[in-house]
């Protein structure tokens, strides 16, 4: 029996991006959002709104998302929860230090190890920021033998939209474009 | 030390969401898509190239977006790797039974318990499908006690964009909007 939740944004899993920007002076700043995805081989999407993040990517057109990971929860959450229009200091309470992106003008942390650069390419209605991702850093803790990212390495953490839980990673159970053979 | 990887896709978690479609003849199709998410509270985009889906999406500006759950990891992969434009039984032999949405003309899955019922808005460059969440449909299977979609339940699969795995959900490990209150 199927019951009618009516109009709800319920995509599971969703991520934990952290998004960095540089304000005119170089200042830098980061946000939690929920809202967004890859859209191409090359591009993602983020919904923002309107925040000091959304200040800064008026001038400076350049952002980085870095990915959440289970180590980092705190501070990660803290980031979607405290303003950088209102705490000078917000970068420094989360324990986050940053280096420019060799990439763009944007800011990498270098506490979260896995990083996407991007180049602002558009804004669409409703506060949604298109990406270029001109080039993905990752520390080298969480690549694996063949030097990509090890998922279980990384150990990202996953956003549940019905009750804003964050969950871990658990068990590999299946590999994509392989198992579904079975059924051919 | 980190390490360039240039332009990647990887953002970590990504989904695994079933596109569900007719044709111009009510015939129902799926497809598997991890290239999209939420860009609004009624809002979502996803990512689809070209494929029997996007043929369908021409005709009827409607589609489903079922969530992938580790009880049908095999089928979900099977409507990833097949082709409905190939394969007349695409549906039969992943085992998929639907009905039409009371919402949108689109097909809802049976066998998977959370839908996203949509109308298309707007096909970006790209192939990136805009699309207006109408509803939520659950099956009663997957609610907790408040009535709400429990993700314990539900038991969304994870997509590895890196190495194509996918991985069940994990423990619990935080709250968001909660949890980063300790450092303010």
């Amino acid at each position: 029996m199927r019951k009618n939740l009516g109009s709800k944004p319920y995509i599971f899993p969703q991520p934990v991006l952290i998004i960095g920007t540089y304000d005119e002076n170089g200042k830098a700043n980061a946000m939690n959002a929920a809202w967004g995805g890859i859209v191409g081989m090359h591009e993602l999407i983020v919904d923002l709104g309107s925040h000091k993040t959304t200040d800064n990517l008026a001038v400076k057109k350049a952002f980085t998302v870095s990915i959440a990971d289970a180590a980092h929860t705190v501070a990660c959450d803290y980031v979607g929860i405290a303003s950088g229009r209102k705490v000078a200091d917000k970068m420094e309470k989360a324990g986050f230090t940053t280096v420019k992106s060799d990439f763009v003008d944007a800011p990498i942390i270098n506490e979260l190890p896995l990083a996407l650069e991007c180049e602002l390419t558009e804004i669409l209605p409703g506060g949604k920021y298109l990406g270029k991702i001109i080039n993905v850093s990752a520390d080298e803790s969480i690549l694996g033998d063949d030097g990509d990212v090890s998922i279980e390495k990384l150990f990202p953490i996953i956003f549940d939209a019905a009750h804003s839980g964050y969950y871990r990673l658990g068990d590999k159970v299946g590999q994509a474009f392989s198992d579904g053979k079975k059924l051919m």
